[in-house]
């Protein structure tokens, strides 16, 4: 099966979690005017005595469409955030915050490359992938004394994801 | 009084907070290796039932440098984390988290275009200023029913904050 990615919007990934983007954002200006405040874009969650962590992430190995999906995961007790430092496009598959994964219930979405996501806890997804060697991307997630992460190893179906109308990998490299 | 920029480096700006960035941290392979992950670059607070946010700010007017420091503020109850979304130096002016603000125990920084910072609960800093108009940070503070911002206006001095050895204007373009 094949996963077809369709462009991310706030509306298309609200069951899912949030879009960190400026657009449709309530904002105001700070700092006498001279700067644009786009305020509180995601929720941020690290519950049963988890705290908040930034980290970057970088990608050491491109990966290339279409994309054999081998492994979805979920953190139920945070939420985790994915936000590009510079450009970057993003393809991220996602199913409901349900007890099993479903793989016929799986969504995959492609970012503009400037939109960050916010996954909510629960939501299975699959782990970050990224086009070209040397991307950045900041993650805001959960830290604790235990490892929050269920993984679930997809053996019995051949399933990628692509995204037809879009060439990820050049545009990775601008 | 001209307070000069010095480089940003973690061990400079330890009074003060954190500095965000790749070099010198923790760091290990993810998602098979594909991915490095630098690990928990900052520490974020969010006190008296605060919770985190996360938002983007976006310059409309540009600074200039020497640039007149007329306002410094403290948030006395969150830490407060800025990261440029791509390239961006900063130049921040902080002075330690002591009941009122110190003038002559100022002192300013600046960064290396892809390195972001995180001021420390108390911690008196300049807002933020930047060099070229839509450039955008990520910004990871407190959010709360308070207001938790103390701002002092600097009226009695003449203060600039200036950073000689760098075109900043010129490197905010690119």
């Amino acid at each position: 099966m094949i996963l077809q990615a369709q462009p991310l919007s706030k509306e298309r990934f609200s069951p899912f979690g949030d879009v960190i983007e400026t657009l449709g954002a309530e904002h105001y200006p700070i700092n006498a005017g001279s700067i644009e405040r786009f305020h509180d874009l995601c929720k941020i969650d690290a519950e049963d005595g988890g705290r908040v962590m930034v980290s970057i992430v970088k990608c050491n190995q491109p990966s290339v469409l279409p994309y054999k999906i081998e492994v979805v995961e979920r953190h139920s007790l945070g939420s985790q955030a994915f936000i590009p430092l510079g450009s970057a496009r993003m393809v991220i598959v996602v199913g409901p915050p349900n007890e099993t994964v479903q793989l016929d219930r799986l969504q995959a979405f492609v970012s503009d490359g400037r939109q960050g996501i916010n996954y909510r806890p629960g939501v299975w997804h699959m782990p970050l992938i990224a086009f070209s060697a040397g991307l950045e991307f900041i993650v805001v997630d959960r830290g604790g004394a235990d490892l929050d992460c269920d993984e679930v190893r997809i053996d019995d179906a051949e399933l990628f994801v692509d995204c037809e109308q879009i060439n990820i990998p050049s545009e990775g490299d601008t």
